[in-house]
């Protein structure tokens, strides 16, 4: 399937309730808890979607409609949230990424972007070039990404707890393959 | 970690709720694309989620504490939701789904579960003894492999339109590991 912008922006739009949905005043124990050294947990997901929206997507969008390939991206900090998230409750940090979220798509439904802007290249530092609507359709895969890696967080909790039903849950078959 | 009444029942409170919010008047382009031949798409999974309210979590935790290990559960059937939600919108499975879960969190606490009935066995018809946690982990973990689907279901209408930014999405690298 094509990219299409009204797809696009009808599953963007929900990312933030749906995590709202599912993790506010959940238990710490669930928010807190992660798969292991060097992975994050709920809260440090919601943190990293947030600077998403600070720093990635529509920047991009932008660069690319600005400079083309001319200009490389900010490659994407990973561990960002360590810091913008200093201090701030995952309530927060949910209220963070909707507020961020809402403006961005309000930012996207006004630059009207046309079939041939949406082919327009910019200049990823690490994968070369790549298309808007390349990039457009990625912001979706990567929230889903998330939306995938926080349900295998949980479910890593109980992988013991279920005893013999682990050979019938996939996502205990999940290998924590994301890069973030 | 063990499983634990309060943990449980919190986030399985929680995913008809999660679920509504990312799916409820979705264009039907996502809720109706599934990963291929014999997989389901976020329709079938609703309809899953809403059979194993009436035929599975709570028929199986009530068996367990009549009969122990004297009677087998009745199998798991991963298509039944293909007879029960026939002529019905997603709406209406979203709606019967959350009204099932709610009633049947009821039932939970009204049983008021002690430590020593929760280490209580019954008989699954393929995987043997289990206990009755064992039964209440999996419920929670069989919620999160559907989540976990979902996200994949949705990625995977993009696969193509990332371009190269596949090689970074891991739910893309996910193989729909699931029995359901």
């Amino acid at each position: 399937m094509e990219q299409n912008l009204e797809m696009t922006i009808a599953l963007l739009a929900r990312t933030p309730a749906t995590l709202d949905t599912m993790l506010r005043d959940l238990p710490d124990a669930w928010t807190q808890a992660n798969e292991g050294e060097k992975t994050f947990n709920a809260y440090q997901v919601v943190g990293h979607l947030a600077h998403g929206e600070r720093a990635d997507w529509m920047p991009r969008a932008k660069m690319i409609l600005e400079f083309g390939e001319s200009r490389a991206f900010v490659p994407f900090d990973r561990f960002a949230q360590d810091r913008e998230s200093a201090g701030k409750s995952l309530a927060q940090l949910l209220d963070e990424f909707a507020d961020l979220r809402e403006q961005n798509l309000n930012d996207l439904r006004a630059l009207n972007l046309s079939a041939e802007q949406m082919q327009l290249r910019g200049k990823h530092p690490r994968l070369g070039s790549v298309t808007l609507s390349q990039l457009l359709a990625t912001w979706v895969s990567h929230d889903m990404t998330h939306l995938h890696q926080l349900a295998r967080i949980m479910a890593n909790q109980y992988r013991d707890a279920v005893g013999p039903w682990t050979v019938f849950l996939g996502v205990l078959q999940c290998n924590g393959h994301s890069e973030g």
